[in-house]
């Protein structure tokens, strides 16, 4: 018996809570950062190749490029809502597209993002349309729009600069067991201060994850300028494993304004 | 014209967000506890006594003391709900108690708070009962069972040890300004690694707040036993800040099972 199909953009209405907003009563980043990995989690579970299946067959998704563009935040107890969708889909990546918008009409930003999946036993590149025979592409919407440039590859040049030394923590650590891919955001967003946000917006950043880290792994940060405006940044994140060489395990840009 | 009041219990629907879950596949304590400031706020805001509101006066809620007691925690997709209501009101302080529950009828746990109400401008103590004539004892219910003891003063020994030191950045301040009540919570969890967690479970933790920490201190976190079992600690979270003294901001007691 074939089972009806479901919508494929998927519509999740949230709420700017107050205590997951910052200083400037502004919804975070990284709270808006996991509210896009939870959409992007719902979307999938409920169209069956979620993490909740996926586990079951030793197999999970794995965030490899991601990239958000904000024309402006939603404020605390603004409520607001994501959209999520899939517009590609390959054997071993697929592209999941987000809308944040507000239920007035005006669109806060937009996200776009590339997923591998993996098998978590060989922890080699599994594919992705063997999953329920490729019911993934039964689910691809290549028309919505979604008018942002794609996540940058992010190439640093050589004035990499190192700026501070993590350690990583319980709270770090997401429900795969290692660090939560939204927390080098918050990590690297927390290398400016206070009085930074004060005067200044993130406008787009783009993160390429390369590596996995882990609980007790040291992270180095290092930061570079991209631009002659003193807006644009480069930051390569490093984990440090006692006998292991030091390996980079992401890269982001950042555009303020 | 005379506003009709709305229930004495709030009740707010949730559920266990996949990345707000740690890597036991839980919502964490602080997500949690986030979760209850939340609904506190929601609670007071509802009923013209929020700091949407207050702010307006230059007033606002100042968490005093919170425990919370937990028998189990919401797993992955869960949903739960919290309840929250008042029980008692005097001039300086409000006792504001919680429920976390699941639809199914069994109950996670309870929470107990003690707020103040601070005028901002003036850094003082501010009469709560002044607020729209008294308006919140209208609010109060003392039948509501909350089976938990009262939030402790937590007393420590003289067998603290320094145990961390950590600085504090952009994404450690919340929507008042100043170091979310939640984060001292969760950078006191992570003094127990992953591993402790993996046959560890917070039973209930009791927090008392002394003084308010800003981003740019620098926080030091002395830890003690308080039992023979290995299950039982105190935590004093101290602050230091340039050309000051150093300052305790909360202290904790934790029990484990």
């Amino acid at each position: 018996m074939e089972k009806e199909l479901l919508p494929k953009v998927a519509h999740y209405d949230m709420m700017a809570d107050p205590f997951r907003c910052d200083f400037s009563k502004h919804l975070t980043v990284g709270q808006l950062g996991n509210a896009l990995l939870n959409a992007a989690d719902f979307h999938s579970d409920d169209r069956e190749f979620g993490m909740n299946y996926l586990h079951t067959i030793h197999r999970t998704w794995v965030l490899s490029r991601l990239c958000i563009e904000l024309e402006a935040m939603p404020r605390a107890y603004d409520p607001f809502f994501i959209e999520t969708w899939c517009d590609s889909a390959m054997k071993y990546f697929t592209s999941r597209n987000f809308k944040i918008g507000s239920p007035t009409g005006s669109v806060y930003g937009y996200g776009r993002s590339i997923w591998a999946m993996i098998d978590t036993e060989m922890r080699q590149p599994a594919d992705i349309l063997a999953i329920h025979d490729g019911l993934l592409t039964a689910y691809l919407d290549r028309d919505y729009p979604c008018p942002i440039a794609s996540p940058s590859r992010v190439k640093l040049g050589d004035r990499l600069e190192l700026v501070r030394e993590l350690d990583t923590f319980y709270s770090d650590v997401d429900i795969n067991g290692h660090i939560n891919s939204v927390k080098y955001i918050d990590h690297v967003l927390d290398l400016w201060p206070l009085s930074w946000y004060e005067s200044h917006r993130l406008r787009r950043i783009d993160v390429a994850y390369v590596a996995e880290s882990y609980q007790g792994d040291l992270l180095r940060l290092y930061r570079q300028p991209l631009s002659d405006d003193g807006l644009a940044f480069g930051v390569s994140v490093c984990k440090v494993r006692e006998g292991e060489e030091q390996r980079e395990v992401c890269r982001c840009e950042l555009r303020f304004e």
